[in-house]
């Protein structure tokens, strides 16, 4: 495993303005070679670090992307306070866009000597990366899968940001504390609730009921490891995000879209949707559900059983397409649903 | 149309506590007749006006309940800011329930003569009240109708409501802004956002999106009408709301629950299970499932098109169980799904 910092001298953002020595953190787990690289982006408060946030995907023994075969490279996202310059470092710091993150991405990695990605993936605000990617530099990415994420950020995840960023504006820690909690809401499913927690009082026997104690607990949590106008900066990016107009300079590379059917931040008929308009412009677009009752959560909660599934889309990608990324091989395959939209 | 205070000297509430001097706002709609009363309790902001929110339910020219043939009867819910004594009269006001709530309204309307309604009907915390008293007062309703609520507020809506109260506890005039906020996302689909607003920016010019400015709107609409500790305690009151194991008297009068499609905080498949878990104790419980796409508010939104469909229920009970409440005639019946589970 290698960490590594590069610094940009001078990054040129959406809105105009122009960042200076802009840090890029990045963390490369395998041998890089020059069709091994597996890019991961990471989702809202994520990190460079994959395999601490998707072990079984990247990093624990027997996941999907084996460092033995593959080379795992995870960058900070411009703006994160977990390895990139962001409002920490300057209180005006510029509003950022999903392209902005990829731009300086991809400068940064062209320095380590990285110039093309077998396959880019991430889940979330990972999985709007890896479409962006895809579509802004179709030369440097083999594949793209992105994971419940879709072509724009709905009117409600908009409106949802929006008001986690008025409780910030209100107490920069007490509203960071009550932006978690609904964000967390949104990450999961009134089922998973309903089955967890129900109507119980809290199990440790604070006032209130179990769920109410549940998303302290995860408020508590987050406090102590994000930074308020971070969090802002983040979500506002994600807000920013809308590439259905998006015209690339040359045919993207293949780009499957993976919906979880309990998801009702992103949802599935919205991922699916994306997917059907990707195709409708001569993409190489195809989508496919993960059955979970988690939420959005799914695709870390249940990440062990989404290995399985992006496994059976690699071999499906690597049986119509020829020589492409293999993922280390797993006998299972039960609990998958795949092939609801055909890849063209 | 008569509107008229009731105060009743005492009421012992679920929590032990003695209220004093309990005021509660009513207003008949109608001529009183033995077997013509309709008792309508409202939902979390509303108010004894029934014909003020709820014109196509009753009030309006050809309303589903006619005034010429019906008798509306409205009741303000304990607790709240439109006519009953609440928190804003006392700073130490107790916690309320749904059960309280009812027992105040039973009290009162029963000092006014109105000793049993042919039918009590309401929509989300109205819906909750016109169940609780199909429980506990079985010999006094003669139908219930609970339209997008069930029979306990679930885990996702108690956590909505706890974020709520916690915003006005972080400041009582913009944290009842975002509390009302929230709430409207909570009310809506997103699909109707995805369509009324998109990521379209503000129409009116302001910073922001649409949808922020639509909330802004409604936020700013609420602070004039709503007080921060009424909707604390109103919405403490829904969150105690769980009569699954509640046990009768005596056989509850015939139950109708209508869910909503597009509905994400009562969602339909709950609403379903209610009916299911009351049929399965010997009750006459049905369910019938309203589409639309709005969400919760469907049953405000919605109205004309959900008096069809309620049109049609009653015309099922009146095949069904002889002599009952008619509604006014209406020839149209299309766009009505119905029979979803069977009327035992």
């Amino acid at each position: 495993m290698t960490a590594t910092d590069v610094t940009l001298p001078e990054l040129r953002l959406d809105c105009g303005a122009c960042l200076h020595d802009v840090v890029q953190h990045v963390e490369i787990d395998g041998d890089p070679q020059r069709d091994n690289l597996i890019l991961i982006p990471h989702a809202l408060t994520g990190s460079a670090r994959v395999r601490e946030w998707w072990p079984a995907i990247a990093g624990a023994p027997g996941a999907l992307f084996d460092p033995q075969r593959c080379c795992v490279v995870g960058i900070n996202a411009l703006g994160s306070c977990y390895g990139s310059s962001g409002p920490r470092d300057a209180a005006d710091f510029a509003p950022i866009t999903v392209a902005d993150m990829v731009r300086a991405q991809a400068l940064a990695l062209e320095r380590l000597g990285f110039s093309r990605f077998a396959l880019a993936i991430g889940g979330s605000l990972g999985g709007m990366q890896a479409l962006q990617w895809a579509l802004d530099f179709p030369e440097r990415v083999g594949h793209a899968i992105v994971v419940a994420a879709h072509d724009h950020h709905s009117a409600m995840g908009v409106a949802l940001n929006g008001l986690q960023r008025e409780a910030i504006a209100l107490d920069s820690v007490r509203g960071l504390r009550l932006a978690r909690k609904l964000a967390v809401l949104t990450y999961k499913s009134d089922a998973l609730l309903a089955a967890r927690h129900d109507r119980r009082p809290d199990r440790h026997g604070r006032a209130g009921f179990d769920v109410e104690g549940y998303l302290e607990a995860q408020a508590e949590r987050f406090v102590g490891r994000m930074d308020a106008s971070t969090y802002a900066v983040l979500t506002s990016a994600m807000d920013s995000f809308d590439v259905r107009r998006h015209r690339p300079r040359a045919t993207p590379p293949p780009i499957d879209f993976v919906g979880i059917s309990g998801d009702w931040l992103f949802r599935p008929a919205d991922v699916r949707a994306a997917a059907a308009r990707l195709a409708a412009r001569e993409c190489s677009s195809a989508y496919t559900e993960f059955e979970s009752d988690h939420g959005h959560d799914a695709f870390l909660a249940e990440a062990p059983r989404l290995a399985q599934l992006l496994r059976a889309i690699l071999a499906r990608r690597d049986a119509c397409s020829g020589a492409f990324v293999k993922p280390a091989p797993d006998g299972r395959g039960d609990q998958i649903v795949l092939d609801r939209m055909q890849v063209r």
